[in-house]
């Protein structure tokens, strides 16, 4: 690999711990050096950073890519008829191709949006680690396994999973590393969960899964364990501190306790779990006991976007009003869960989430010279509070530029749309 | 005034009654034909509209424009401290050129994320004035009285009141409005309340006012009037159907009855009341009684921007959750919430809210060629759940192209925003 040195000059940078006015270098995959005295013939390449605020990429812990196809498709519905009458006939008619070609318009969304690495569930992984390659994020995906208790689909979806890690993990220079994707404990069976456990014991790669997301799954958990989703998967040994559990909405005192000592990773997903009427998680609790708790987007389907900067207003927003406590995460508090502990939640604390010397080099620019954030101040307020995901100028991700002055490099835009409608047609014209 | 015909070709049309593939011919200040057969000879001015949604211009019902320059002052408060030392000793240093800039400000990024009419309520009218009439925007303005039962105050309230009315009302081809404004039931007096009605109806200018926005407020006017706040309101002869109420968060069945039977009007602020952890506002049991429901972006100071299009996601988002109902103000409510209640709650269903011939033409066409809009499928869902402001490309009010292709023309962007930051800084220096 040649030395490719970027030089972003004159910018303020900004990330969980600190603002400051200073210039970075890249070289190759890495931030080389935070100086104010760096000049532009120490680089192959200058940005100029003026006038906008470098942050870390925005880290979104659950989505479902491929599901941009499904975007729109039906809204304003209670979850039984949304899922049996038009997201799974939809998805019957999945194949890779499909699944290729949603997962690169959403990585085409999340370059113009910010997001620099993201952790995906969906089916044919390989497709959508094609669709990372080529855009040049990071991500890391898993294969939605679903067994229902059925001992041969529990084979095919092992299978399936070890087909995926051996194609694609830690591909893309390393940008795409695979997880185990137990669907649920309510679509899961016991000896799957724990088989997934030890699998991933043995072979070190982390576990991603949805829990607690509906008051309905829950009652199940209960009637059928006796227990309660987190005590159910204590209990069977699953949990440990590479589990990442999507939602986490009906989530009792007991069970928060169980998360904190086991050293569970949550990801919130506020847009979904308010459009969907999931419910609220109680995540400035959860945070405040010491929980690592990041954010995501969750599937197009259920969002309508991709957009990290909304998301973490959202995540703000709903946390002040449930708990009638204007106080309850602050803006600073909603940006490092967007980045930093989006970080932590997927084992890439030591190479992610702030902007420091031999970190990955997965960093955005936002503009801020726009009125909605003038006057210039507090800038994690503007942040939070004023912007979106369209006010990011430049998306770098493991020291390549994605996107320049709102310019995507890496993938052709209008392709990218025009295939993902074709895709979305001909999918409908199946049902 | 010359002739002044454009002509929207080739574009989809949506309002709350309808979406249409066809063109509209703009003539003057009005909308003069919606045709397939409408070709460019027929206009001074054409404007391609294929690959673009041309919808009624948002309706913004409650804002005070000139706290954009106190945007991101300060956030995550408790009420008292956000208002006491921070927001009033700003708002002490205020002065009719501080209100000038931010009114400026204020209409710079409505024109750029398409609300082009306003309900404002704040002090220095006549200077927020210029500013409406420079940017192109149309405006209710009304002055905020305030008297604490003081009867020197509550004489200086009304002169200045009526000042703001001679000197502006009907004023810019008709796009200012003068509204009175009493401040609420718990910083005005009953005499003020009074003598606002009787000359109201005197005058016929309508009135805009806050209404139980807090839990607080709601108590303290038990206390001093033994009734909660829509029923006092009531008793003292205060309502009427050209009454707009913004807020009314702490409302109960009863005072729902009373909105209804008074025919007041009610304007939704859910990011306000989000981040200020007022509550949640039961507007989709309003809406389902009958009442007239708009939508409002609060001023800057608690929001902190004054995008329409994230205020109708917010606005679906907080019922569904808060209802654990997703079926609750669906994507289509919002969106007339947003548009046509607006217009209603205006007083001005006549001229605005929808598009049809002889209707103002205040117009927004949206660009549906992006990433978080494909795959193209329902266009309602897209605006409520995908779309920002940013994806608003032109702009017109009143017949008058104020923004085309993301360029604004009525105001400089670059001096507006200068202004402003230096009026903030100015302001924040005298603290």
């Amino acid at each position: 690999m040649e030395s490719n040195r970027i030089l972003i000059e004159n910018t303020i940078i900004l990330d969980c711990l600190k603002t400051e006015k200073t210039s970075v270098l890249i070289e190759n995959d890495k931030i080389s050096e935070i100086s104010q005295e760096l000049v532009s013939r120490d680089a192959d390449k200058t940005i100029d950073g003026a006038g906008k605020i470098l942050m870390p990429g925005l880290i979104n812990s659950h989505t479902h890519m491929s599901m941009t196809l499904l975007r729109g498709l039906a809204d304003d519905l209670p979850l039984d008829v949304w899922l049996n009458e038009h997201i799974w006939p939809m998805e019957a008619h999945l194949n890779g191709d499909y699944c290729y070609y949603g997962a690169m318009l959403a990585c085409l969304e999340m370059i113009k949006s910010g997001t620099t690495t993201f952790n995906d569930m969906y089916f044919f992984m390989d497709d959508v680690a094609k669709a990372v390659d080529k855009s040049g994020l990071r991500g890391v995906l898993s294969h939605g396994m679903i067994d229902l208790g059925d001992e041969g689909k529990r084979k095919s979806e092992f299978k399936e999973t070890h087909r995926i890690i051996e194609k694609c993990h830690n591909t893309a220079n390393g940008r795409i590393t695979v997880a185990f994707g137990p669907h649920s404990p309510y679509t899961c069976s016991k000896e799957l969960l724990r088989e997934v456990r030890s699998e991933s014991n043995k072979l070190g790669n982390p576990i991603h899964i949805h829990v607690a997301e509906t008051e309905h799954e829950v009652k199940q958990i209960i009637e059928t364990h006796g227990k309660r989703p987190f005590e159910y998967l204590e209990e069977i040994g699953f949990l440990g501190n590479d589990v990442l559990a999507a939602h986490a909405v009906h989530i009792s005192d007991k069970e928060i306790e169980i998360v904190k000592k086991n050293g569970v990773k949550i990801s919130h997903n506020p847009a979904s779990n308010m459009k969907l009427a999931s419910g609220v998680s109680p995540i400035d609790k959860m945070i405040k006991k010491g929980i690592t708790v990041s954010l995501g987007t969750d599937g197009a389907a259920s969002n309508n976007n991709l957009d990290m900067i909304e998301e973490m207003k959202l995540a703000t927003l709903l946390q002040k009003v449930h708990n009638m406590d204007p106080t309850a995460l602050a803006a600073k508090k909603a940006f490092e869960v967007g980045t930093y502990q989006g970080a932590v939640a997927l084992g890439m604390k030591n190479d992610l989430g702030t902007i420091e010397t031999n970190k990955k080099a997965d960093l955005i620019l936002m503009d801020i010279k726009s009125p909605h954030l003038t006057p210039f101040r507090h800038p994690i307020s503007h942040i939070v509070y004023s912007a979106s995901g369209s006010d990011i100028n430049t998306t770098i991700c493991n020291g390549n530029i994605l996107m320049e002055n709102r310019e995507v490099l890496t993938i052709c835009e209008e392709q990218v749309m025009e295939i993902a409608q074709n895709a979305a047609e001909d999918m409908l014209s199946k049902n």
